[in-house]
């Protein structure tokens, strides 16, 4: 029997510290929060490591304060294109998503089709239509839309006419959601869900939707989902390197997400983290950025959340 | 200074012996031997891994024998949705798109994504536009459909209707190009491309154009491309799982690829087969379907190409 535990990353674009007021990230936070007791709840009850990662993501998805779903990034048309991915450690199954843009939960219809066991990965209008057939909410695509993200889009595209898209913030820049999950059978799950990076190219695939880039999971070994610029994840395969460091490698799981985030992904550049769990233990989430949103629920049950150095003690987990 | 060498595979779907006619066998044979020719040209004078595998992929699309380009397979409504990916294993950077519908040859495409050194990964209606501005043959969707891929269509969903698609031939369900090279300088690349199989899902990407599943290229370790039931590619992350066996697990190329296909894939069922090359030596080409159209250029200039056990020796390389 394994310890369960549940840790999910928001985005590995937190704002820097002094442009991050403390009433935003009382509410990320507790949004944080409850996304990790709505997984903890499901293991705490002997559910599957996979109903929590989807149930976590949901909340972050509906949450504002994070981009996917409701809040999420805009694309270079002003539009959202949705990218998510949901893989079960325990049977290497996943679903998968990019480019939706009617999906309330794209965290779900990819649930969704994992259970079907055949096609992994929709693009595109036919995502939509997937999860339209499988009865899921279906919104119009301003729900996404918040303020936030309509200023920084017009921020990024002044930039890029300035030419000074480099020196945009990390938070205006990335940022995605992911969790993953040990419950107390050992299986090893993880999920992801992004709206992108704001101003992408319209049609552009990041990471997240990709196994083994931004999301994989296998059991016995570890459950990953990354945060930053995806297509580093891609060319690396990120999420799948730091299973093959441990497996193969011999590597403990806080060694092998260290080193993918620092030696393999940070040498192109800075704009990666990830939340990664091991067979065992807590979960560990390595970034290059000035900060990650992160929390997690330790095996003994102690919840906390950060955003930049110091992680914040939120209480015991029911 | 390594030897040069380049490999190709024309699909895991080779239809059973007693159905290839000697005709369409010499022609599929012709085709590759030209492909691994057009290669071969450009690294005998000096050139890199990644021109060559492009210039041998896109003789490869233009053949009606491969499902890639002119010949490639029909989605479930009976349009073309072309998946391809390139890589080069010296720099990481990699081109891929999914479900583009009018560029005559999708590799070349994701080639120019490559040089772009930004987006890896383009879905879609946005991947055909991103060709057609790089000033690239586009041609009317037509264009790719065979009579053979019609027939294939309709005798899949006859088979669907009577619940018989199991025993449809492999030559019916699957099929994909891909290249493997070294280069004079060591240097590794990979690329495929397909047309997904017959009847597959509208939107449905598959792992070709997935970096780690279908293609994968890092310099001396492999260059991987895979043929066969792609959704099982992606779960296994199978072209990253080679290359990882070898530089983490210390396994030899011929080792890694066969253990990726029949210890990794075939668990989950038949249908997987691959073309991957080491830092030194000659292609391996592994599968476990009755049979995979496949062909390589040996360090020694030896030409051979096959389509079930045997391999045709086809003369020396100018």
């Amino acid at each position: 029997m394994a310890d369960i535990t549940i840790g999910l990353h928001g985005g590995a674009g937190a704002l820097p510290r002094d442009q991050l007021s403390e009433a935003e990230w009382a509410q990320a936070r507790a949004d944080m929060k409850a996304a990790l007791l709505a997984g903890w709840k499901i293991l705490r009850a002997g559910g599957t490591a996979l109903d929590a990662v989807e149930a976590c993501v949901i909340v972050l998805e509906d949450s504002p304060h994070f981009n996917a779903g409701h809040g999420a990034a805009l694309n270079a048309d002003g539009e959202h294109e949705l990218d998510a991915a949901i893989m079960d450690g325990a049977t290497f199954r996943a679903g998968a998503l990019a480019g939706v843009r009617r999906i309330r939960n794209p965290i779900s219809a990819a649930r969704r089709l994992l259970e079907q066991d055949d096609t992994v990965l929709l693009g595109g209008a036919a995502g939509d239509a997937f999860a339209a057939g499988e009865g899921l909410a279906m919104v119009d695509p301003a729900y996404f839309t918040t303020e936030r993200r309509v200023k920084a889009l017009a921020s990024l595209k002044a930039r890029a006419l300035a030419g000074t898209v480099a020196q945009a913030s990390e938070g205006e820049k990335h940022g995605t959601v992911g969790a993953v999950a040990r419950d107390s059978r050992g299986n090893l799950a993880a999920a992801t869900s992004t709206g992108g990076f704001n101003n992408k190219p319209v049609g552009r695939i990041g990471d997240s939707p990709i196994i083994g880039a931004g999301t994989y999971a296998e059991n016995g070994i570890a459950a990953v989902s990354g945060t930053g610029r995806g297509e580093v994840f891609i060319r690396r395969v990120a999420a799948h390197e730091v299973a093959a460091r441990i497996r193969l490698g011999g590597a403990e799981i806080g060694k092998a997400a260290h080193g993918v985030i620092h030696d393999v992904l940070s040498p192109h550049g800075i704009g990666a983290g990830m939340i990664a769990l091991g067979a065992a233990g807590d979960p560990v989430a390595p970034y290059n950025t000035l900060g990650m949103h992160r929390g997690w629920i330790t095996t003994a049950g102690a919840i906390f959340a950060g955003s930049h150095e110091d992680m914040v003690a939120m209480g015991l987990a029911p």
